[in-house]
């Protein structure tokens, strides 16, 4: 299925000179979507995953199926100060300034093992600390899953080492 | 199901004197996530719903599993400046404050029927402003689904007369 016929590109959006990636077309097409569930579903399910953290919010549209498909636990990581106590959290940068995500500091069990979900792979910034607030509770991040990777960005630098990096859409 | 047994009750949070009522635990556990998702997904089939307008973000984790179910096309109402335009958005009131929704404008199409799905109804300000924008988009707002409702916000007093609201489980 070709899932960049679906994706809209919006020029010059939210600032002059970047192509933004408009997937709402995409999660209207109950076909796309069903696609891909399956396909991240298969790549996860072959690297026995036992739990889904996806990234708020978008990472909720694309993880929460996958989560269902798989019958395994749904993880939010979400921004500051959305989840009540008791979190942890981690700074990151942005583009212009410093966001912050937190996890409920019993959402997941010591050594289980964790995809991190989100619906795109830009500088890599928010799954990299998706992928610590993970690890920070003890468990094993196996991979870190979106649909869309902006390789120009090479977000996978920004990744820890040896974790499986996987999306079904380049650009 | 023993729904109210997975939700965590957390004292004065936000602020004192209030009981939130934690999802968390239901996320992450499959078997209730499926039983939430059949449960809604059979509602809202007998109701003959064509698409799913989900409210973000935790909106989203509620109903892109059920949209997966019906084989419904999947639309998020989200927060201002998150959608790409061209958007239409309406404001609605918090307890402190204004906030704003926006729709995509080339989301839904004419007399399409439509559910609008967040997690929890409270004083019902943010599902009433997603029922206007669907039904500014020419579509017809067929329910307003819920898993959870604080009743005594008495919220469906806000919601538009005449429309099914459903909620699975009741505080």
């Amino acid at each position: 299925m070709d899932l960049k016929a679906l994706i809209r590109d919006v020029p010059d959006y939210p600032s002059e000179g970047i192509i933004y990636r408009d997937l709402t077309p995409v999660m209207g097409d109950p076909r796309a979507m069903q696609f891909i569930t399956e396909t991240l579903s298969g790549h996860l399910s072959a690297l026995r995953v036992e739990a889904l953290a996806a990234i708020d919010s978008r990472g909720f549209i694309f993880g929460a199926p996958i989560a269902a498909t798989l019958d395994i636990p749904f993880i939010p990581i979400r921004k500051a100060g959305k989840l009540p106590p008791p979190v942890i959290g981690t700074d990151y940068s942005l583009e212009y300034g410093i966001a912050r995500l937190e996890i409920g500091t019993s959402a997941l069990d010591d050594g289980q093992r964790v995809a991190v979900v989100d619906d795109l792979l830009a500088t890599g910034g928010s799954a990299a600390a998706g992928a610590k607030l993970v690890a920070e509770l003890g468990a094993v991040v196996v991979s870190t899953t979106f649909l869309v990777e902006l390789q120009f960005l090479n977000g996978r630098l920004n990744l820890p080492d040896g974790i499986d990096v996987y999306s079904m859409v380049q650009y």
